[in-house]
């Protein structure tokens, strides 16, 4: 029997999402996985229950996963869809195996510091960078945030990201179906 | 035996961090709970396998803690930090109790559709609310991502937010107060 891999990531927000999770999804049985979806249900009309409704269909569907495949390219801003890194820890916590991929080929420190501080960056005399607010600029050499980096390397998965160059579109797939690989060399 | 809370934010990369992350301890014993936290111990210098080992370390934590209350006031643009979205992720996986606060008053939506689009949204034939970009405007009623406000009033925990106006300084604890409250009275 496939193994299941949840499918992670902001792509239900894309006027093209219905699309490119449907080529995920036939990309990921090319290399003998199953994607797994929730099947359509009753869910309730009122905005907040529906929203609670979604997050109760997901986690099942998490439970009933064999391990998760999350899209860390940059949501709306510098980080993950926070939605997908819920869904990550989620996993984590499971003992579920993960592997990721962004389609920003940048570490988080570098997009911080040119993208939301416009290279307005300092060492302190405490020895930390920070930006003009005094915040730290957080340099793991990671993709992210060191909770969802160290705990996916933590568990023997990997963080594809793309050559040195810039961020590729959304329905690029390329490092994607590099993560399917890695995966099925994982499993056997 | 005090229970013991996992208090999430992002505070550790403030320059007053330590200080309003101990102000958080004092006031989570006022309430009768234990602050968790790791003690000090060898960690790599090298950044990377530092990264990871923070991560595991905070793993450790989260699992010997009883619930988590996190701090989701949306940290460098509209959303909830991502390495505590993971972290609410991973509590509310193990079955552990999940509370959480914001110091900005607003729903997700109104947010995205005033700060990140700048009102240019706009419902189109499907119904959606849609930014210029045609990415959908999620409205839940919700504080942050369906996965996050979700998972948390699904465990019979809260997502609290400050009365209409301004957004309250990270420093300003009233809000947080307010959840050690509700925490103390559902744990009895």
């Amino acid at each position: 029997m496939a193994l299941k891999v949840y499918i992670a990531g902001p792509e239900v927000f894309f006027p093209n999402g219905k699309e490119i999770i449907a080529r995920k999804g036939e990309l990921a049985r090319r290399y003998g996985f199953e994607a797994n979806t929730f099947g359509g249900g009753d869910y309730p009309s009122e905005k907040f229950a529906f929203g609670v409704a979604i997050s109760k269909a997901n986690e099942q569907t998490m439970r009933a996963s064999d391990f998760i495949l999350a899209n860390m390219t940059p949501f709306r801003g510098l980080s993950t869809d926070v939605g997908t890194a819920y869904e990550i820890g989620f996993m984590c916590a499971l003992g579920k195996a993960a592997f990721a991929y962004t389609n920003d080929p940048r570490a988080y420190d570098v997009r911080l510091s040119t993208d939301y501080y416009a290279g307005a960056v300092a060492r302190g005399e405490d020895g930390m960078v920070r930006g003009p607010d005094g915040w730290m600029v957080e340099d793991h050499a990671m993709a992210d945030n060191l909770m969802l980096d160290g705990a996916i390397v933590e568990r023997g998965g990997t963080i594809a990201r793309p050559p040195d160059g810039p961020v590729l579109p959304w329905d690029d797939l390329s490092v994607y179906e590099s993560v399917l690989k890695t995966a099925r060399a994982y499993f056997g």
